[in-house]
């Protein structure tokens, strides 16, 4: 069960409303690398935990609700930063700011309106909304939750190492310093959510014991001539250039990397001919071979 | 630049094709763990490719090249298994096989017309399509290309980790043995690519190095009080089951892990009041004191 | 910010597991009418709340709280229903229940696998996922927070008297005990929400107070002999079958309903024609008139 | 069956054609506020209406029919708008009009190009399409038909209540008086289905009778303890600020309101293991008790 | 602007209820081939026809307004499909038909609820709604409307073409007369349709002058060396199986099909090294050379 | 089998990179005209491709392949658009232009990255994705692949014909000439992939062969009385203006077009009441009569 505190969990100040900023914040909510996706992320791998104890969903609890707060505080930052944003005509005209202006064709700068999400003025009230820095809704397919707890601990990192980025870029992109204290705190955030996700795959044995994932199934299954080669595709047979992925150990410790220039093992396909009454043309069908009209 | 062989990278035979098999292999193609996913994700993070040299970008495009001759063998592995699959009332009087009988209505049992996909009957012509196998269409929202290079490795990692689950519980849910086979060449490419995208992380330094993402942000700026610390969110306080995420020296060994009963540190968020001609209703507005009905 | 406790708000608990019957409760999780919905939907109206005072801020936290509570219930009755969900040739061949029996091809009723989301086979390892019981993916663009108070409480009604429809039909649908105890709580929850979002708009003053929505406009500026008018388009101008719709006073008490069947004000609307350059054909530019063929 | 007249509703002129008003007039289109999706609901409301006679399929359908042309009323202002926009290099270079100038690098500024969506320039040839304001398509599954009656016309009013602020919000966003002639029909129709909408519900019996949704479920099934509490979620137990929703009779009739701080009734959940062959680490299934590696 | 009468276009009669066969018909209501597609598509083409004369919009018109009467008829068939498909526990035991019994885990047999698309049994009340066979909502992404008249006759015939070929399939999945009987008229009119787009192209002038699309941009600038080249990709240079699209006139007149198999005329692409504080790994960055860790 | 050669396909080269073109490319990229979905429809049709041979499996194979060619140049494309757009604050008071300035409150003029997708900072550090101009991903349900072979040909003509007038539109927006180079190659490509599709029509025998698609559907079935009639649904009756669509032979060799305006053949629809039990209102019920308020 779920509670909550009218405070936030981190303060959320703006100095100077800036419309655009609100835009590029929606990205942290409502995008991909948003917090949206970790908190059901790590609330449905939460919910679906299968195993002897309860331990790890215990941790994956810990930190989805947190993430519930962190959506709270850019939502937050979202409505501030609109502010002062210019919403209709009527207003503008009466605005002392002879800075800024009137909104449409009057004096404040037509492009701050242009720049904005226009859902911003038309469908939210000024106010946040889940979508992201361009407008698209958040779709839930972006919920990672497998049930294999490994696989999930590397799709959780991948989201904070791209929510990392992400933040690191909105904190490059203002210079309010309520907005740079607080995304210090979430890029701080973001840090220890990096490292507590590879930390739980050490608390499973570490990356030997966790490959490849899932490690339930019996490798002499899989066709193991095929398991530690690199694939090289380039038409003309040129190898990769060297790395750690083309020679030397695998990070497993089961097998040995190596290059091979891949020819093809399979035939060409050949699928059967349509049938009768499947809605193909009949010149596909059995019976009917194709004329060549240039024959 | 591309091209193509009309032979198949590794061979692909159906036994006993099996229209529910068919709707199954789909969350292969066109799932979010499947391969136009991993295809489009390695080909965008290879054409985006920043840096001092052109490394990666290599490795990426013989991965992805790779990846398009997975879909084509997965699609070819459909349209296969759906061969003898019932598609019309018509055919299915006509034909002479008794066990499987007619479609609708008929001696075939109706139940293997309700498990499948209906699209494979309607819209494809017993052939296979970029969706999903509960028949939801593959979405390019999925592909991941950052520009920071490790946090797109751990994504590639998350890809390759959900896609091998996907392909072992593939696997285990077929007795032909063509596409067990198919499927043993399949899972082990996923191993080789884990193993691989890992590999490029240790040939960048090795975690340490390339952590926290991104690793160019300097460290000092953000909120260093909370980089370390596993916050716990329980009502009463509880800690966490101690764990490696919880205690001990970070991964990125720069820090130590400890635990928290996070307080708020902010206040109560106020916002401004509706404007005028803001579409709000009145009461929302700073002159419009809300009456409560009840005074 | 925001807390949690490691038990249920309400009692979860699943007599006989019911495949099938887990499809159907995904419908409450990521349906339009179901909880993640309601969730965001009352979280989003709260964060971007304007008014002189904090008071509905309040009100909706709670609810929205309230709602992640119903959530993890739900998700948790996905995975108790599917405990005993048909999974994989191997483990189906070892299975003592001989009433179940083998997945596929084997003892267990084939059409119980056909009838299950795959997903809960192939990609969460037998858990609850956000998205509806015909596997799509809940998508955020569903979550109405519109700016104006009394417009989102009646979405707000909406949602929850689509979303205790739903239960009912759960509610009938299923003999589990447990199951039908646990929808005996949410049908109630429901009742009461549909009536507290009613009781705000009375809060407010009532509906005649805030109709039309927005109230903060200026009637005098709408076209208001339109106002009132139940506008016919049956063809042959008959009028429709009266009711309160089409006579008496309207229900905000600023006018009364009539019936006209309803003749087009406007012209035939013409756009200019296709600009050089536009790329439109050269027919639809404005030098070359189009030639009819049969001229 | 339906019929068409070339002529339009009601008049739509534009005096001074405005890309970017053109852009928000997209929300009004394809928005999920828009008329798209009030004439698809009222559809299908009508199409599958049941019930002892066919009264309120014949109100839905004269309303549904109504919104095609109030769709055709705004694509035509789209396209008004967009008559002047710039397009291409080509043109601009050839137009007369000072003021505007060039569009990219040119004279005319290209903040207006910048502002448009972009779709209208190289998609659409300068017309409508069925998207919103930020070009995302307008998706049906926001067209809401549940099957009963009162519950969808809580969701059309609840459609009306938005749509109305967006009408009045782009009221308010233009100086056109053309467009602000058409959009106060379009006000005015909006009052009206407002009202038309709380009006079916009144010709029910109104909301005593009506309430909770669906009625014909009988209430001694639902936990009634919970269907008149308002639920507190604060942390310490703080209640909600009271108000109508808290205390008093509810709206229907039926109940008290009170409040009640509420603590969990439920357990916390246990899950069974993975099963052998799922697709899990070995780590979740039964026998093998994971390694706590600090241990 | 638009009127209905209350009669169906064509008679819609379902002698024996299917609920999957109602599951069907949702392909051609909300599916990519289906009514509301074309229906909108239409529409949309109509309202931003641009030109001389009104004449194709006209045409366009008509037809657009006669598919908002198929939407209609099949959304009638499937509301008739439904009447009689199991909804309930409760009805299910009441019901006197002993043959097809209750509904799960009673006498009617459980695959035919598994076989239903479950929101009509949860979320419709046993009617249509806008999605497609598998449940998928209608997009209006595919209201294909360019601005170019012959491209968009094009699609109409694309469209025209894949749903004459699902009514095809659907006319073949039903044995019931009055089901075959509606499809019968609805695949009359698929064929006029393809018909009378083809034929607005000969109105036009005919595939030669139509030719290619957009015909108003001067050839002259297209790299025209390779405007009638079938280029091939065979890694082998192996050429492709000669026929009409290899050799001979082309379609348009203007040019003569040629086979070539192509090597690459570009470079391979260098992009920037990434810049300080753009999120990227610093290794990415044009000071810092990548450590090879085998070197 | 896939195979990739390092080299462009055609030369890409940005004299003077423009970010909005960099935005307005994307639509060429992901949007439903562009390059990822001729990509993937060829390669689905192609896969999926049945007939008594494989020749058209090979004319779309090669194309196919093709198309991924194309796709990497304009991805190549965008990212050298995007070399020097504003990203970062940081950056932007270091740059010695003084003409472009700083990014957002600085010297840079703000519309510029107002006027950009904001994921192309955010989000991709500066490359491609696979969305649209207006930052709307691509959705695979695009991706057309009926099984029918003339009708998914003509499906790709409108792909094509669309194509070619969006690269056209892109070719008149830019004055770089090296991308108008790159554009010039993409519109003769376009160019001839119009011509081959329609080719392989002809190669299949030709329009009068071909139609109505599908021609395997023994015509005799259809309501052959509606198959060649325009149908008016004017309310008046006024026929549409003449032309070739409505009188003279079919284009199909085997009806006349003929004008008729259309009076519905069928009744108006009677639905059963909604049953007991189906969480529709009482008075939807069959034992429930609607009382009409003003009774």
């Amino acid at each position: 069960m779920y509670y909550h505190d009218k405070r936030l969990q981190y303060p959320v100040r703006v100095e100077n409303p800036d419309s655009l900023f609100a835009r590029q914040l929606q990205q942290a909510i409502g995008g991909i690398e948003g917090e949206i996706r970790v908190c059901l992320q790590y609330f449905f791998q939460a919910w679906g935990a299968r195993g002897p104890d309860n331990k790890y969903r215990d941790v994956l609890m810990n930190t989805a609700t947190e993430e519930i707060s962190h959506i709270e505080m850019l939502a937050t930052a979202v409505a501030l930063n609109l502010e002062d944003a210019p919403a209709t005509l009527q207003e503008s005209t009466a605005q002392a700011n002879p800075v800024i202006g009137a909104v449409m064709g009057g004096e404040r700068p037509r492009h701050v309106v242009e720049g904005m999400l226009q859902r911003h003025i038309l469908s939210t009230g000024m106010a946040a909304f889940p979508a992201n820095c361009d407008g698209v809704p958040f779709d839930c397919s972006h919920v990672y939750a497998s049930g294999n707890l490994v696989g999930d601990m590397f799709a959780n990192v991948a989201a904070e190492a791209t929510g990392r980025t992400l933040a690191v870029r909105l904190y490059n992109a203002t210079r309010d310093p309520g907005m740079q204290d607080m995304l210090s705190f979430l890029i701080a955030r973001d840090t220890m959510h990096q490292q507590q996700w590879l930390a739980v795959i050490e608390d499973l044995g570490g990356l030997k014991e966790s490959l490849p994932v899932p490690n339930s199934f019996d490798q002499s299954k899989e066709a193991q001539r095929f398991s530690y080669m690199f694939m090289g595709t380039e038409r003309n047979g040129t190898p990769v250039t060297p790395g750690r992925y083309s020679q030397g150990p695998s990070i497993d410790g089961k097998g040995e990397y190596r290059f091979e220039a891949f020819e093809p093992l399979g035939d060409e396909p050949v699928l059967g001919p349509a049938r009768p009454d499947s809605g193909a043309q009949k010149e596909q069908m059995a019976e009917a071979p194709v004329t060549n009209a240039l024959a």
